[in-house]
């Protein structure tokens, strides 16, 4: 079964706008074992709608198209398909209910405009998910073979198209492609060595994992403040073989890189990434912790509270972005706010200052320029616990944002094995 | 002149790397006045390269290919523009030279397979940029028409890519359409009105500006912090002739939706985010900020330091988020934390425990589960400016991460009316 990708939108082809829509429904349907062989990004232009729609159309099984569902006046992917399935438009009154019901339980008034989101091409049906005002569409293309070719519409607005394609799309073309091979992954989530370094380490993993015969593939995928992940994936006739498969290759690579992966992802699963592992063994043990951050600016917090159920551990934070706040708050002493002496005092004082447990303190130099004679990269980082400060130094040659995000991934895994190290004793 | 992007690898349709080239190559076409109607994925596939590369040839009068040009077996880029220009591969024996240099320059040993990177169709050229082994190339469809139909095929590695795209393919894709057009944008950054709100309190600008001698088009963008943007773009034949016709349009838009206009970016530029304009004003008063978090946990004060010369303004934070933070640290009253009096308490107790003139408070529940009783989406808001509090709730219909987005830009947003204000009188 081939299934074909069409992203809709002048601001896509002006650049105006990243596609990754696309992307992730082509990761999607990789998971389902579902071919996708074109992806195509249009303006919103009638003729070349109609033009490429019709093409996919022609040559795929399935084409899902996401964005010009909107109630303005270029949202014309409605319209569109309508013509090239050959049948017209009809308002669906469920639907303008829903619609209006939106609006009122938000104390807004409907505009008229917004009425067009309820015609839907006759002989198709809306999808159940429907989290804002624009409906997900499922268009059979000729209705005497209504399991033969078929076209989906989703909003372009990420979040609402990822419910529809998920509660939707995805299991509407399991069913019709009635194919028994699955595929399933997981990703390794690592912190501290580069990608070259991990494939050094893991070539002969890699030419093992080669062969067919094993049925696995691997592949690396640096990811900033998500760390570098190792994606394994695997495709075989059926769950249990998949899973025999990616138990295999995952204790080759573990018994290699050992402690550097930090947290384990299946399939679409993304939950394990490093503050919620770091949180959810601070809960284990009983901690709670606090944080002092400078250069972040709040994002080491900002992160923590990101994962749900972070408030059972996580107390709070100072972020002491001007050097007197680290003076009079957190009992720095009075000299250079980028050193050993001043992050080491930032984790004691937000021990004290805020109650907790364990603590994470981080100072350093984000740039473009240097500071106080510092160059921009320099980070120290500090951990609390039992009382005790750990704090070491490292130097990110990178731009403003990503100095950050290491920053924080950094110094989140320092206390993860600290903690680690505290649960072995 | 209408210009095809054609991005090819696999991964880009797995959705294993994010197709960002398509877009960047887009946005300098749009820049340089040049249309560009279709951007295309596929996969290493002979049969379906040589589908979309012949399909794009046929429709446009250039096109533009990246990736494929590696040493690997999968790259074939070169072999499918040979096969639609009718062509046979030459070896260019200079560029074996180049390619052998690069080895031997780096101490390593070249693998035979790279001459493949020496083969190119005959009749075509190499760009002159080439920062990695892969050389662009410049391919004419028909050697009798040689200002005629163009292929040109870069590397998918974005910088070897940007310095080909820049230092070749634009200025001769300029020289062949010899159009004098430019394109101009401008970006009128708004908070405060739904899309289709914009949409019908504008209904007159945009029927005005539908005429094509008016020459500037409109369009919407939501883009969560980034709040939600009314885009005007002008085609004209030099750049004071597209200036003149944005002002007017801007100033159309002004005139109708006035003040919830916070930042205006021109073409590429992108800094006027909410942030940026916020800071800018209070260092243009003379006024210190300092925040205190509870629901956001620090992503306010996290938008802030992103702001290159925060630390003239930016003192610091405080991310309050068990709730006895706010009793001991801020003097909140003991009682619900989700609450006015709370957030005006956070806010007097910042500028206090921070030494600001200046600060904004958010406490609110930011779900998935209600908070004493309090729904998810429920936000207390509240800014302090030359002693006085004002504060007001809001409610955000959203997942918690938007929640936090929306209190973000919004108490921001209140804050930047507040300034204007003080500004005025």
């Amino acid at each position: 079964m081939n299934v074909e990708v069409v992203a809709v939108g002048t601001e896509l082809l002006l650049g105006q706008i990243v596609d990754t829509n696309s992307s992730w429904i082509g990761e999607q349907l990789a998971l389902a074992g579902l071919n996708s062989h074109f992806q195509t990004k249009v303006g919103d232009n009638p003729e070349r709608m109609r033009q490429v729609i019709q093409g996919a159309v022609d040559r795929s099984d399935a084409v899902i198209i996401t964005g010009g569902l909107g109630p303005t006046h270029d949202d014309i992917t409605r319209e569109i398909i309508a013509e090239v399935v050959g049948r017209p438009l009809e308002r669906d009154e469920a639907l303008v209910a829903v619609i209006r019901e939106m609006f009122t339980s938000r104390g807004r008034e409907m505009p008229e405009s917004n009425l067009r989101q309820a015609d839907i091409p006759a002989g198709g049906w809306t999808m159940e998910q429907q989290p804002g005002t624009a409906a997900g569409l499922v268009v059979p293309v000729d209705l005497d073979d209504p399991l033969g070719k078929v076209i989906y519409a989703m909003p372009g607005v990420p979040h609402e198209m990822h419910a529809m394609m998920l509660g939707t799309v995805v299991p509407d073309l399991m069913a019709r492609s009635g194919e028994a091979a699955v595929i399933r992954s997981r990703t390794l989530r690592t912190w501290g060595q580069s990608e070259s370094g991990l494939g050094e380490m893991l070539a002969g993993v890699i030419d093992y994992l080669d062969d067919p015969a094993h049925g696995v593939t691997l592949a690396f995928n640096a990811s900033g403040i998500e760390g570098l992940k190792i994606r394994l994936t695997a495709k075989a006739i059926d769950d249990p073989t998949a899973q025999a498969a990616l138990d295999d290759a995952q204790r080759r690579v573990t018994d290699v890189v050992g402690p550097i992966i930090f947290g384990i992802d299946h399939d679409n699963d993304k939950s394990h990434s490093m503050e919620a592992v770091v949180l959810a063994e601070l809960k284990a043990q009983g901690l709670t912790l606090g944080t002092a951050e400078s250069l972040t600016g709040g994002m080491i917090s900002a992160r923590l509270v990101d994962v749900p159920g972070a408030s059972a551990v996580f107390r709070g934070g100072l972020v002491s972005y001007a050097s007197d706040l680290k003076f009079t708050m957190l009992d720095v002493p009075e000299g250079p706010v980028v050193s050993e002496a001043a992050v080491r005092a930032m984790a004691a004082g937000a021990v004290k200052l805020l109650g907790v447990d364990v603590s994470i303190a981080v100072t350093g130099v984000a740039g473009p320029d240097p500071q106080d004679g510092v160059e921009p990269g320099t980070v120290w980082m500090a951990t609390s616990l039992d009382g005790k400060v750990e704090a070491h130094m490292a130097t990110f040659p990178a731009d403003r944002n990503r100095i950050r995000q290491y920053t924080t991934i950094t110094v989140m895994n320092a206390l993860r094995l600290r903690l680690a190290d505290r649960s072995a004793t």
